[in-house]
């Protein structure tokens, strides 16, 4: 089934010359047919990019007109110009979309440290605003606008039928480096045609990205421009959704959020494998999701995996510096369904039978159970290749 | 200048089998001639190995007879009968030394989660007992005995004038790999002839190890097993040391900790510089390590100097999200003396000349100062390169 735009919204994604190769596109424009609720989640690091800085100020909103996103420039370290160069790029939306320039949104990635070039971007918005379209194929074209080294456009979408007819949402993800959790990571944006208000909107949001971005790593580096907004257009009509109505409205969003976030580190760069680490059996889930990050960010058990190599002992003393007080006596692990540790022992097992469920499928699943209580915590990532390595040796120069 | 074994410690490595390959060293004996004052640090990873869980029972202590350390097998997560093992082995080394059990510390290192094969170590420990010798070649069988993946031994050593005469202090190291700080990193042990009393021992071992072993890490990853040790034998006589002779051995096994701290990153798998990050101008010291740590763990940071890229945002981006609080306006940074970033802004460099002072040399030195106090931290990283990942993913199989 084709994708579609929710009502409200218009898409475009040009080329504009920010990246050098022609054929790949770097500017996405949303403009919103009327304004709408804009709600956003920020990165936490301190050198936080100017476009964050910039939708911090304007977040939560009720009239959001348009977002303008460039990629190939972070527009982050770059002190008071990259301010007014972001605060320009809106300005330029704003002229483009027909709105004042405080109802614009920016979000910027790629290189840290360089002024935008702002004229190539005055023409990318303008000829943005002249493809804006509601029909699906601009769907990729804006996903691909915001595109770095990602392999591909990131594309999720759902239908939740409500009683009184369907909610649609569409989400758009950047991502394949320079991700790190506790935070919304990386560029992301949601479209919804559902009456929201703001405040239900922020924590719709915050509840989504809480089990989505915020759990997935590729090197755990957090970036300066983390983005993640949901914009609801309201444009299927009736009054705030309330109750069970905007509860459904949630999951929906949670759901398309994970589906969005397991495809960062699915395209990790270099990756071979998208890990999944369940830690269960948790006093709550701070514990779990600390245990999580720490097994999901050890090269060590990254490079195991990338090599088939059931190398156990790697996973359960990643848990063990996790900083969470537990018995060791208790925990266990699984490795893709196989038991491998129990009770502060190891399990006799085939080891080239648990190699080749490793090497032999793309999915990774660890689970570690701790046995002291019922929380539950998910968390992806990429293993670690020669390949990313070998990118990122190269990147800016 | 050959360097000397300490007075009151003889010293052995031998091969016993852990090792397939019968040209590399796998068991190292430490007798000391009498009773000597011996204290440990050791990791913080709640997985800690059967030896770790035994020396701590054993330290601080004024009558310990020798030290029994083997490589190729960590003797970690190997649940009960990995205790008794370690016990196994104590009891071994007493009776070939001629001393109590309770008089013998060991150390284990190598794959986790594989039982010890007590007749070879059995073996070896009667073949290093009959090797046990002053002369210096025994210095380098003893740390040959102690490594894994390294690429050769780690040796260190320094005299200390004193009014009275001088203090020899000799250390020996193991570390390559899974290496991560807030702990004593690895395997480590220092001799010393002079007359200590356990608590200044202990005090005098905890502060080398703050400055020098939890300043390093390869790739972050905290071990099961790692333990550093201090053997005072009290040798050359004397009253136990205080006021400024006390000092000034602090000073010296400081000095000989970083020396040694230092070769581990240098030597880390696969790494091809030994990165120096200097963070200065911190409101205090913790805060000053949170921030040297979080640059030094960055896989974007480490891919960049193996590839002589000056990619600084990668750096102060970091910094940013290390957890501590600070004005990104006053933060300047340097790569080998280069300035490249000030007051929230980058700086004009020739992006050719920084590249090749990276790559032209081995060190790398980074520099970040905060302009908000007098805090200083230096911390040692390797890169990170395409033959680490090789390396690690295909350890154990």
């Amino acid at each position: 089934m084709q994708r579609q735009i929710p009502e409200g919204f218009e898409l475009a994604g040009v080329h504009c010359g920010i990246k050098p190769d022609a054929s790949r596109l770097d500017l996405t424009l949303i403009r919103c047919q009327r304004p709408a609720v804009g709600v956003g989640v920020y990165t936490q690091n301190l050198f936080h990019a100017a476009p964050v800085a910039l939708d911090r100020q304007r977040t939560p909103s009720d009239r959001i007109a348009a977002v303008v996103i460039n990629s190939g420039n972070a527009n982050a370290c770059t002190g008071p110009r990259g301010m007014s160069d972001a605060e320009e790029m809106a300005r330029l939306a704003a002229d483009a979309c027909g709105c004042q320039p405080d109802q614009v949104l920016v979000m910027s990635t790629g290189i840290i440290g360089r002024y935008l070039p702002l004229e190539r971007i005055a023409a990318g918005v303008q000829a943005a605003a002249a493809e804006l379209s509601r029909e699906p194929r601009a769907i990729e074209a804006a996903a691909r606008g915001m595109m770095t080294t990602d392999k591909g456009p990131k594309i999720a979408s759902r239908t939740i039928e409500l009683d009184d007819g369907p909610v649609q949402l569409l989400g758009l993800a950047k991502g394949a480096a320079m991700i790190g959790p506790r935070m919304a990571t990386m560029l992301a944006v949601f479209l919804c045609d559902a009456n929201l208000n703001a405040s239900d909107a922020q924590a719709t949001l915050e509840g989504a990205v809480n089990d989505s971005f915020n759990c997935i790593s590729v090197e755990g580096h957090m970036s300066t421009n983390d983005t993640v907004l949901l914009l609801a257009s309201g444009a299927r009509g009736g009054a705030p959704l309330a109750g069970p109505q905007l509860s459904a409205v949630q999951i929906g969003v949670r759901e398309l959020a994970i589906e969005l976030a397991r495809m960062i580190p699915d395209d990790g760069e270099g990756s071979t494998h998208l890990i999944e680490i369940e830690v269960s059996g948790c006093r709550n889930r701070d514990e779990a999701f600390q245990i999580a990050r720490s097994v999901a960010s050890s090269a060590l058990v990254k490079t195991a995996i990338a090599g088939g190599d059931p190398n156990w002992g790697r996973i359960v003393s990643a848990a063990g510096y996790a900083g969470v007080a537990f018995d060791p006596q208790h925990v266990e692990l699984f490795v893709n369904g196989i038991a491998l540790f129990r009770k502060g022992s190891p399990l006799p097992f085939d080891e080239r039978a648990v190699s080749r469920a490793i090497s032999g499928q793309r999915d990774t699943l660890i689970q570690l159970g701790f046995g002291e209580g019922d929380a539950v915590v998910r968390f992806w990532t990429s293993d670690l290749t020669v390949d990313y390595v070998r990118f990122n040796a190269d990147y800016s120069t």
